[in-house]
């Protein structure tokens, strides 16, 4: 039969599938011989039994029972006991934290009996008693019966108010409690229609039923959806002695950290709340004291704190957040758990755990989540600013930004066209705003949470943002908002802080990242620190990952930044941009326009010269570095104007009889609607141009030979790899080579040189490349996933259109997660594997690297080097993260990193 | 070692792959002991092996000689003897029937010895001596040497001319002869530089590698490109002795089919031109005689060539085409193969041969070819019609058609909205043409093969056309075209013969297809006897194949025909029309406006009796057989007017100061552009329109159960699947299905009715749909494979793009074969594997199907069958087609059949 309870005794802390994570390190402690009360663990088993069956899973009841006697027995008290009651708390504990979950139920065991039982055992203190019982009727009547909590706490607010102006709860005499009671007593039978259950069992059955059926309710099915974890794990039940930290003034309540979670450093850290419970530091009736003056207060209980907190430490090896109560100058550990930390914390932490020699250099490694590495690249608020913020809202795209507000996202963009800084305050967000959301220097909206249109924009432009801050109230006619009391009108500078999510009135100090201050030698103690943890954590990330990291880089200055940043190559050159400018739209204009191969040929032979001075940039700045350069992809209207706008301009001046220039507009038109496609992302683009254009890759060939051997002859180490852009079929790359290859010969003969490292390849993108890259790999050197596009080809998804939809696909969690974002592995992820493998298959020498967007997030690296590409190519800006998370793939699991 | 030369005696007709076409049948009727002319064949391993090396490959040599020698001994005769020398012919023989080889090089071993040993062995009849001779070196000259043919016809010309004015090759005598075969060395000398090879042996090496080289000659590849042959086959050689047809009123040459090629019938069909060799049948030279003349001219030979045909035919067991040579009465057979015949010959003698008992059931299934059966349905010009073809091009798309002239696509659109019928006459077409080929009766151009834009449009569309017919000199300017004399101007009546090719002024007179005749009951004799070999054999098609076939059908009026014609349901009625239509574009324009969803429901509301109707007119059709109703599927702005009209309407309007209408045409032109997308095909359709506006597919839901009911209370059984379109993940479809369910149930309850039939599922037409058909399967009662959108997203191909670039793909090859035509088996095949495998693994009861174009494409069907698809649904007009090649996959190979 299945063992569905557990004593404290009988767990350890990696039972947390089976006893949650609160069980699982309350049976740790107890264990381990700290001061934890007695109790016991309902298992998530039992959750899953009854939600299964909508009732107590067969013996269930009886094992709860034999282990609820076996606590009474332990403790010497009764349940309901009128002399000597045992009291008790119900907690629930899933496997992951989870916000939404029914959380704590105190004092559990309290009727009118045991209530004297409860005073006589406090030497009659007929208030404590009293106090407790209506502390116990409030939660259960709140938490497990969904009374209204305002029923409560009218009558609470009364009670005060008879006492006079200012009375506080402690203000309330033991009479004053007992009518309260009496008060909640009826409250609780009004709104549930039935009279508050007097048999402590009969509470602690619907308590436990509440905890249950909470695993279901809506914010905990929101959360886990949001953060990606299973339905089918059910929490636990623990079923606790009660502890009281009100008691008077010798005991209290606190939470404590081993180190400091904001700065890492090692130092204890938390709040403590004299005479109180649990719920009391939660609801913030009263202000907490910092915990160092627990010391004061009790010096005894606070070296015993310490004490315990080193033994977590130590035993935990990781920061431990801990919750503590002390009753009557006893300490009691009621829970502990690894403490969340910010990220200039995990890295300091990690690289101080590592010189203490309490964890190892793998260990260190992943301690650090590579989701959140970019922070330490974000500008902040300097600390010695002391502005007070007028508003908090969620901190949604991290860095800091200073800005004058503007209420549109055309204003956004108008505004800073001409040079001023703006923070975009919207409500909320639409895919029209685009254009005015990437010319801000920050985002404020005050609905929408952490994934929002807002948020999830913001963070993939790297935009600090600050989202969901509901206290400001936009009044767009007036181009204002107001938040508590304050005014801000278009044009006011506002400071927003995307760390904290908080906003400021007025121009905040900012300051370069603790990074790039470290990095150019500014640096105090504190970012020193960090840069240490940095340069040693990411010289263990380099020493063990398996995958290149190669950056994705137009030009020589991105290039450059790119190898700073430790880039190995160059994974994705393009060259569109060689086609844009003033200088080149004649030529491209011509080459389009062109009737004959000759007047083609001379477009070709002007933008030559031009485009071998690009490539020889790029060459010089990586060189003895691969680069990838991809030949010419977007369709030739992209080098046009647009459609819509040309023809209403030709119409209009037919219209106004205006005559100047409409010829060769008109022209322009013509060219245009010829050129115009239905559906631009599957028409003349990639290899179908270089097929139908014969000269165009033969020119951007030549360019790239000739400035390789240009570079070469100077001393330089040119690795050229030519890269064909969206093949489906082998044909297209055979024929290409074959006709590439002797132009690249050619050029060669031509310079008198010869390269060491010269490629072709192409780019996977396609779901039909993917399924056949068996046949395509034997006419490819490499192959480079464009998961980009083979995202938008394998889901039908464009990503110019999806913003109509997106937003509620991921809300209703209608794709795994957002595709562009992280690889779909059962879709894109599984083209993917088939292609690594036949291709390699095929062409033993093959190497395959990734080159879309993917190729810079963490998740995806992973799945980048479970499938074995060679290297994954990413933004500048991505390539530290994308080297620390292959370097957690290569040592373990990034799971138990990013926890 | 490879054995590379076969007597006739030593092979047999199975031996193709080695001896050839040729070389196989004269080795089997060697055996058959039927008057074949003694020789031997050289492999087509000798021709790879020669192509590999660039020479003969070791010991061919050798064992041709030995061959040849042998061949000498038992001919009694030497190859150059002076007094009785061998001739031998070389005649080329690849596996299949090759245009653009060399075929045939006769007289082979004279040289001015044997010339003379010739003159000698025929009674000095030194006039046939020199004629054989003069024939040989032009041959040679012309096929092996490659010498413009022009170059020997002048010199015959002038040899003539010399004669009189009308003089025949025949009035040349022996010394007009010699002087001719001077001539003939000299210009051969001249054209190649080297002096007539006198030794036979090095004229036989030198053809025999000529032979082997027009394997690779251009337009043999080119062939085998469009007829799907494989490269790597090679062609054979076979060295035969020479007879001679040429010999006097007593020889004759001629060709027999042992049936009527083009009406099927039982009677025995050919040509016969006495006193002449082969080349001369071909050249078209003299007017053949029917071969029934034979039997006055020689009876014995003809009653001998009756016998030998049907032993050949009771041999092959089905209609042979022969060539033969009668020399001084003696006849000699020369080869044989099975005939090619029209699609309704090869009906009519399949149905024969099969009440003959020549062949089973089976084959005869096998002998009709699926890809021509819609040539049986189309319309034919009146057998009473006596006009003179005015030019001929390429039968590129079957079918008569009659109509004026008209020289521009706009033309032929706005002729025809006016209700004239038209012929679209054009140089060539291109993809801008569209809209005026489909509003035109036929199509005929002046350039371009069967597989030019304009005949693959014609044939995919069904419209009669005659492609390449270069002698039409179309003037654009003058809106008319001349053909050898006649002038057509705009406007005029032609008439074109997708069958023959051929181009009539005037109208000629159109009869009903012979099929559709007979079902109509007004059949002539030769009609009744198609309709009963069509009869038949569909009979055993639909008797062994396995696949169900299904119609693509939209109205009560398609599906009738559909269920006419033997479909089996409907697999796929789209519901897009039935949001157009006047009285219904108010409602949808309040759908996509609607601001609130009281407006929207209001809209569907509208629609909603609207709908009802349509599908109750579909479900009555169908009655009994199944129905997909697939959901709307395109995107709105579909239902909107076009985005670039629309804004220079409104520019226009603006600029000229107009404002009446124009609040309304701007607030229009907003949603336009807010509806507008980069890429419709990838943007908000299909089920994302489910998802973002509910009420949409529940209002068609409710509508399809309401019609099912009231057909089911009428005593009809309508039998409903539901199907969602472009599903991508599995949620997509649990979801909809979650929200729909319900909604149908609560029809039926309010109906009180129940469905014996209501099936729910989505198309897999999205390359993750087909990777994770596994997970989909669990939600699904059937998929339907959208072939179409499958291959759009698998290539990353727009249909609407591809165009401009689509011709050059499949001219180079640079795709298997057009892939929206036959299914891409490498590619959106393997992705049909997958899903059909882990679908049915993961859903057992999982029914499947096709509903692409490819439905009704033969080897497509056959892909379907192989893959273990449950049905295929194509166009009503392709439904006899699709269960044609539904038998024949379940038979055997279709292949073999379509030879």
């Amino acid at each position: 039969m299945t063992k569905y309870v557990y004593d404290f005794s009988e767990g350890n802390k990696d039972m947390k599938d089976l006893l949650g994570g609160k069980g699982a390190n309350l049976a740790e402690m107890t264990i381990m011989g700290l001061p934890v009360p007695h109790g016991f663990t309902l298992t998530t088993q039992a959750c899953l039994g009854y939600l299964g069956r909508g009732d107590w899973p067969e013996g269930l009841i009886d094992e709860a029972e034999e282990h609820l006697v076996r606590l009474e027995h332990t403790m010497g008290k009764t349940l309901g006991d009128p002399t000597d009651p045992l009291l008790v708390s119900i907690r629930s504990g899933a496997k992951f934290s989870m916000p939404g979950m029914m959380d704590t139920v105190l004092n559990l065991g309290l009727n009118e009996d045991s209530l004297k039982g409860l005073a006589l055992q406090t030497g009659d203190d007929i208030r404590f008693a009293n106090d407790t019982y209506r502390r116990f009727i409030q939660m259960f009547g709140k938490i497990v019966m969904n009374v209204p909590a305002e029923a409560f706490e009218h009558a609470l607010d009364a009670a005060k108010a008879r006492e006079g102006p200012n009375a506080q709860d402690t203000d309330l005499d033991a009479d004053d409690l007992r009518r309260l009671i009496d008060e909640f007593l009826s409250i609780y039978e009004q709104h549930t229609g039935s009279p508050f259950p007097t048999d402590p069992r009969a509470q602690m059955r619907l308590a436990t039923e509440a905890v249950f059926r909470s695993w279901n309710g809506k914010r905990a099915v929101d959360y886990r959806r949001q953060n990606k974890i299973a339905d089918d794990l059910g929490t636990a039940v623990n079923v606790v002695a009660m502890v009281f930290g009100n008691r008077g003034d010798d005991s209290g309540t606190g939470v404590a950290f081993t180190r400091d979670p904001a700065t890492g450093e090692r130092v204890p850290y938390g709040d403590y709340l004299p005479n109180a419970q649990g719920e009391d530091v939660v609801a913030g009736i009263r202000n907490t004291l910092p915990l160092a003056e627990l010391q004061r207060i009790d010096p005894v209980s606070y070296g015993e704190l310490l004490q315990v907190m080193h033994t977590l430490e130590m035993h935990y090896r990781d920061m431990c957040d801990i919750e503590f109560t002390i009753e009557k100058g006893k300490l009691w550990i009621l829970q502990t758990r690894i403490g969340k930390r910010t990220a200039f914390g995990e890295w300091v932490m990690a690289f101080d755990m590592l010189e203490e020699g309490l964890i190892a250099d793998d260990e260190a490694l992943l301690r650090v989540d590579a989701n959140r590495l970019e922070e330490l690249f974000k500008r902040v608020i300097s600390s010695s600013a002391t502005a007070r913020a007028i508003a908090r809202g969620l901190n949604a795209s991290p860095g800091a930004a200073t800005g004058k507000a503007v209420f549109s996202a055309d204003e956004a963009e108008a505004w800073a066209h001409r040079g001023e800084r703006v923070i975009l305050v919207r409500r909320e967000t639409t895919p029209d705003d685009y254009h005015g959301m990437i010319a801000s220097q920050g985002i404020l909206t005050s609905a929408g949470g952490t994934n929002s249109h807002a948020a999830v924009v913001a963070r993939g432009e790297g935009i600090p943002a600050v989202c969901g801050a509901d206290a400001i109230k936009i009044d767009l006619a007036g181009k204002s908002f107001s938040a508590n009391g304050t005014r801000v009108r278009e044009g006011d500078v506002i400071t927003i802080d995307g760390f904290s999510g908080k906003v400021y009135v007025g121009r905040l100090p900012l300051e370069e990242s603790v990074l790039e201050k470290a990095r150019s030698g500014d640096e105090t103690a504190r970012e020193e620190m960090i840069w240490k943890a940095f340069e040693r954590i990411m010289r263990r990330a380099d020493e063990v990952r398996r995958l290149r990291v190669r950056a994705n880089a137009d030009t020589p200055e991105q290039a450059a930044n790119a190898r700073e940043r430790g880039a190995e190559g160059i994974g994705l050159c393009r060259t569109e941009h060689m086609f844009l400018g003033e200088e080149r739209v004649e030529a491209v204009r011509q080459m389009i326009f062109a009737d004959t191969p000759a007047e083609e040929q001379e477009a070709y032979d002007k933008l030559l010269p031009l485009q071998r001075e690009d490539f020889v940039g790029i060459f010089r700045a990586m060189s003895g570095l691969p680069v990838t350069v991809r030949l010419l992809d977007p369709p030739l209207h992209e080098f046009l104007p647009n459609q819509v706008e040309l023809a209403v301009e030709v119409a209009v001046a037919e219209a106004r009889g205006k005559s100047g220039g409409l010829d060769e507009k008109r022209a322009l038109l013509r060219k245009v609607n010829e050129l115009h496609e239905t559906n631009p992302m599957l028409g003349l683009r990639g290899v179908r141009l270089g097929i139908v254009k014969p000269g165009l890759y033969a020119m951007q060939v030549q360019a790239i030979i000739d400035a390789a051997c240009r570079v070469k002859a100077e001393g330089g180490d040119p690795q050229v790899e030519i890269m064909i852009p969206l093949v489906a079929t082998k044909e297209e790359l055979r024929q290409m080579r074959e006709e590439l290859e002797p132009v690249a010969r050619r050029e060669l003969d031509h310079e008198r040189q010869w390269l060491d490292h010269l490629e072709w390849g192409t780019m996977i993108e396609l779901p039909r490349a993917a399924v056949t890259a068996g046949e395509i790999a034997e006419v490819a050197d490499f192959f480079s996933f464009g998961t980009n596009d083979l995202t938008q080809t394998a889901f039908g998804f464009s990503r110019d259109d999806i913003g109509k939809f997106v937003a509620m696909y991921e809300e209703r969690k209608l794709v795994p997660a957002n595709p562009f974002v992280t690889v779909d592995r059962p879709g894109v992820g599984r083209l993917m594997r088939i292609a690594t493998e036949e291709g390699r298959a095929a062409n033993p020498n093959l190497h395959l690297g990734i080159c879309g967007e993917h190729g810079g997030d963490p998740a995806s690296v992973v799945f980048c080097h479970e499938v074995g590409l060679d290297y994954v190519s990413c933004s500048p800006f991505r390539v530290e993260t994308a080297r620390l998370a292959a370097g957690q793939a290569a040592v373990g699991s990034l799971e138990s990193a990013s926890k």
